[in-house]
């Protein structure tokens, strides 16, 4: 069993120094609280709401920034894994909505944000490599960033990969919802943690940026689908989990959620023109 | 704007008269509320809980069953289709967990089921084709049987190849689910119905069979990924859906449902083993 901790935050736009240290706190307080895996939101080293190229570009930061190794100090403490979102100063010169994953030793891997929601791409680049399962010291753990959830085929691809465990910095936009139901992010992610048998921990984050707010929805998510923790203020949410729960695909003996699968005839789902449109 | 109207019935287990004459009441009254569209359930033709390939195979029709005329003669009275499920022997001579689709000029298409459940797999065999999209006198439907929504890839096979509609005739056994939320299949629905922004009509069934019980989850899903409709016991659920909204994949000028897919990245998705499991 380990214990994955998701650190709903308030970033400053704009204020690094703010940032590192409302992150170190987070990372400090989370390995404090007993965590092995702490999640933190997307962009926290710079928060979000960007008006500009030069915006996002004057935050970015590279994978080897003192920051990091900060991180990696506090997450030494207590033998912790971090995954938290960030503006990447690619070796290209330029700018991705990148998420690092790294532990006691520093950084692991980084993964780039492949799907760009909205004014994002008027900052970002991006990614051009399909995300990737780290086999890390708490599990086989996939990254995605926000929106990328939002794509089936990403949480899949993670799934046949053998992520036990898909960390999802993210930042929610505040959007309607009727009474009673999840946000529809979470949704998502409930039925892709089920469909996939696989944990989905989502980082959300609070407070108010340029009048924009969030859904504050962070969710730790069973291979059932159902939610272990949510988070819906400014604060942490955490579960224990049994990743080993994930390697079981197999309903019964009858039916298998990734045996059953008929990627012969999926071959359409990227070529809808192979798709005969009528009767 | 189109009535869509599900049916949650109580078939009969091996009983095909009484089947007959369900079926045809529940056709009748769909298109006197006035639905365009009216969905029945999985195999409302035979009951679900066989217990021998025999047991199947003696309750099998074709497609010309004279049956299916009757249907066709019932939804000709107000211009409806219908879909509906129902053991099909094939030319082949096996036999198949299928959907009908027919309106009033007849049977327009068959939809093997290629996801089959449990022990399904002990009498059917499963489709060798992938779904389609018929093109109808009230819109493009696609058609799924139950377990095959379970697979994101079928949900987004239709919703690339221009489904308005994925009407889903099901027989979901009880499942447990936390309070509050909802069977785990409604939200997988759900989610395919927001990521691939088409409406969804999942047909549940009801009674007790061989002392199985059923979810009776029929739920009409909006392309926002909403419940406009339900039935949790026996009857109908019904809405007033406006099949253009699904033509939007657009979330803004920046951001697009499908024009923001990276196919070229979900390789991986059908050969695993193309992805670096480790950092």
């Amino acid at each position: 069993m380990i214990r994955v901790l998701c650190q709903q935050l308030a970033p400053v736009l704009g204020d690094a120094e703010a940032n590192r240290a409302l992150s170190l706190g987070a990372i400090r307080d989370g390995v404090r609280a007993g965590a092995d895996v702490v999640v933190l939101p997307e962009l926290v080293t710079s928060g979000y709401m960007f008006q500009s190229a030069d915006e996002a570009a004057a935050l970015a930061l590279t994978p080897d920034d003192e920051l990091f190794a900060a991180w990696a100090a506090e997450a030494e403490r207590g033998g912790a894994l971090v995954i938290g979102g960030f503006p990447e100063r690619g070796g290209d010169g330029r700018v991705y909505n990148s998420a690092v994953l790294l532990d006691g030793t520093g950084v692991l891997g980084v993964y780039r944000k492949c799907h760009l929601w909205e004014r994002e791409k008027l900052w970002f680049t991006p990614g051009a490599e399909p995300p990737r399962v780290f086999d890390t010291r708490h599990g086989r753990i996939g990254v995605l960033v926000c929106y990328d959830l939002e794509f089936p085929e990403m949480t899949r691809l993670l799934g046949l990969a053998g992520a036990e465990l898909i960390a999802v910095p993210t930042n929610w936009p505040r959007v309607p919802r009727p009474a009673g139901e999840h946000w529809p992010e979470v949704g998502i992610a409930m039925a892709a943690a089920r469909v996939n048998r696989v944990y989905i921990a989502c980082c959300d984050r609070a407070g108010r940026e340029r009048g924009q707010e969030w859904n504050q929805g962070t969710s730790i998510i069973s291979p059932d689908g159902w939610i272990l923790d949510a988070q819906p203020d400014l604060g942490s949410a955490g579960a224990e989990v049994d990743l080993r729960l994930t390697h079981e695909k197999a309903y019964t003996g009858l039916a298998d959620a990734f045996g059953d699968r008929r990627p012969e005839l999926y071959g359409a789902v990227s070529s809808p023109s192979g798709v005969s449109p009528t009767v």
